[in-house]
């Protein structure tokens, strides 16, 4: 019993094992497939066919990732520390919403199914290379929450003021600061729908002003995140980075160190 | 009566304090509140509750602005220094268009109103973290300002060039080159709502041209800005800023110094 | 004919000669007037003597690109593996439409002779100066992967997620997951034509939430490609590339190596 | 004679001087005061009093702006170099168009007039703070002239696919290759007018593709810019620029050397 549990356990656990890679990439493999059957899935007139394998595809694929995830209770060391670790809840949200449609009223159940998107996280756990990018984020977290804050203080502003522009002529589009809010998203950013924009000379002249500030406000984020990249492939190298990256990170640290002194 | 005012003057001044940081936190949660409800109160066809409460909450936070810009003032070492500096203007700001609100014509108040907002700024005044913002702003101000002026140069020359493509074409959105502007500014920041665009061949090879020129001219100061941050986050370090902060900066200037030589 | 052979080895394949040279730039310059002509015969209500003047056109460069063909055929050390190369299968591919559009139905003609767009890659066989582009590209590729991967993450959960906000009050524009795709890559890249657009609160909030954190996920390689660029400058420097390229980069392999111990 | 030839000089050429200041400020303030007579005369409907004010502007300004182009010829050490220099050419074009719209047919006066907009071109002159922008943009020129290229090469293909892809179902929009390359110019800069965009899902799958390569490609010279200007901000220090520039650019050289060796 212990035996098969410790294999077991390598096979769902450790990737760098033969049948553990395996493993890996058919899980990885059949949340994709899941994925890409459930978007079909939201296509309108579908032939009874094309509906029903949808639909076995579905229960397929719950069945394995349920027995997945009664194995990866089994062999847990911590098995309550697994259920509520970020991976056990992703793991549990990913087959939840198909039990809860067979209970619950099935009007609801178009939108409980939308869950089901949450199996894309778990690809997360075995990608080895996101692992560089998590570190790029860590190191410029700080920055990236000063511009994120500036960009809603801007934000707002921003809404308040083309409000006072335009809501007197655009009463259907500016009705509200939350309405300008919506506004002030798609201008900032750039997008740019065309569905609301300033008729008023005032507000054309406000909202040049706050492109110019808004502009380098709303982009630096990608060119900070850009620079950090940078460091964390230094940071984080190719090879084995189980073995080295405490190393790596300690070195990074020293440096650090030295540069603030 | 010295003591209280040393003890008020903690409270409102020295957010390092035990109740200075919850008097600081407390008057910034007063803040969001009172532009939250400010917000609401914009909404069309609100009920005669909300908008009773929305009253209540609007008198309720004045009071507790003017409240405190009384004590700022009273316990202020230099009384008109601090009247007249950037922060007791912005907290007279914050509460003065309520009281005149009710003294002139009640049909340009909402207008005035919309100057509730500045309560907005006063937030920057406890934020520790825009301090960095703020070196790495000063840092690259020079380079920011010639392409701020070259995005200037680009701006009128494109309204210009379009408004001689268009003008005949489409009257009625290139009037002018002001209206003519209005385009060059939705197309060089690359929003384009689409409610202007050019419809003639030369008008459409113009534009390929400027945005070839502008799209580098507009969108460089996000990464200058992203450069700086990365300066600033060295220079400005996370531990304590006020005592080590003029050592870090007069090091950075030597290294500058370095440099330039 | 070993002479005549070697010569025209050194006319089609070394532009460092005289001659060389010229050969390049000419098959430059008719790739460039093919594709002109090419683009010219796709506007609507030509005159006759155009039609046939760009019919000719393209019989004439046809000719010429064949009979180029050959040579490099004949002149090849090995002339299945020039075949068989990239730059052999553009070459056919550049002059293959306009016989196969000979011999099959005709109707399909437009189709087919698109691809003889593919002409134009063959400019980058004669490129110098892309080199660095591909030396900075291979260096950041992995980045590159790591962005593009979370690019395509983001836009399915932003898609998914739209889906279940506004497909019920506009199912016309967001029919299904993959209608709802559209809409996330207009939006997360700002294009933001306008032709779908949120409408719904809940969809608008989700908009926000989604640019929030995707700005700096899309825009984030430009950043890096940029940096790279600036390391690719130093590698491959403006002088003799074929001579020094080598030892160069050695060293910055070696400078790498440094970094990275 | 030769003395106030000489102090006139130093009023035009020497902008060190109280006086030269003086004059080059009120120059560049004529200057922008002509640009915004010139915007204003582009208003319909205007007053009869307000068009008698733009005209005596219009004539005083270009009184003026000759007085000082013939100035300029006659305190030139050499004259001929001074007319045919950039600069003599500028200031010469500046008021011709006033000069020539009284000889030629007045109805081509409108387009004529719109070259007074090279006056602008005139502040760049004065402008010292300039030179940084054209130090960064000689460094990367290079690097800029390869994007450029390639986004031309990817507009190209764009433009050749979408056609293929909409036309047969919007031959309104994608008339031709060149009517597909306003919607390439559209989209790859991210304007998104929304006045063209495909309806396929062939169409909308390739602009997918097209924006996730394009992306990179056009928003990379805004970093790249980004980074030379923080470059150039070492190589041209603040002081004085006209001794220690000369300096400055040897020590970058040599320091440019060490990296490439």
């Amino acid at each position: 019993m212990r035996k098969i549990k410790s294999k077991l356990n390598a096979l769902v656990n450790d990737s760098h094992t033969k049948w553990g890679a395996r493993f890996a990439y058919t899980i990885q493999a059949l949340i994709i497939y899941s994925l890409v059957t459930f978007s079909f899935s939201t296509l309108p007139n579908l032939s009874k066919g094309t509906l029903l394998f949808l639909e076995i595809s579905r229960y397929a694929t719950v069945a394995i990732f349920s027995l997945e995830y009664m194995v990866r209770i089994w062999v847990a060391e911590n098995r309550w520390k697994y259920i509520f670790s970020f991976y056990g809840l992703v793991d549990l949200v990913a087959i939840l919403p198909f039990y809860l449609s067979m209970t619950i009223d099935l009007r609801s159940f178009r939108i409980i199914r939308v869950l089901r998107v949450f199996r894309l996280i778990k690809i997360t756990k075995y990608s080895k290379a996101i692992k560089r990018f998590k570190y790029a984020f860590k190191d410029v977290k700080e920055e990236l929450v000063i511009f994120l804050t500036a960009t809603l203080f801007l934000l707002y502003i921003s809404a308040v003021g083309i409000y006072y522009f335009e809501n007197a002529v655009q009463p259907e589009n500016f009705t509200s600061i939350f309405h300008s809010l919506w506004w002030a998203v798609a201008t900032l950013t750039t997008v740019g729908y065309g569905d609301v924009y300033p008729i008023t000379t005032g507000g054309k002249i406000f909202t040049f002003f706050v492109l110019m500030i808004g502009l380098g406000l709303v982009a630096a984020p990608a060119g900070i995140i850009a620079t950090a990249m940078e460091e964390a492939h230094k940071a984080v190298p190719d090879k084995d980075i189980n073995i080295q990256s405490t190393n790596t990170q300690k070195e990074l640290m020293k440096r650090k160190d030295k540069k603030s002194n």
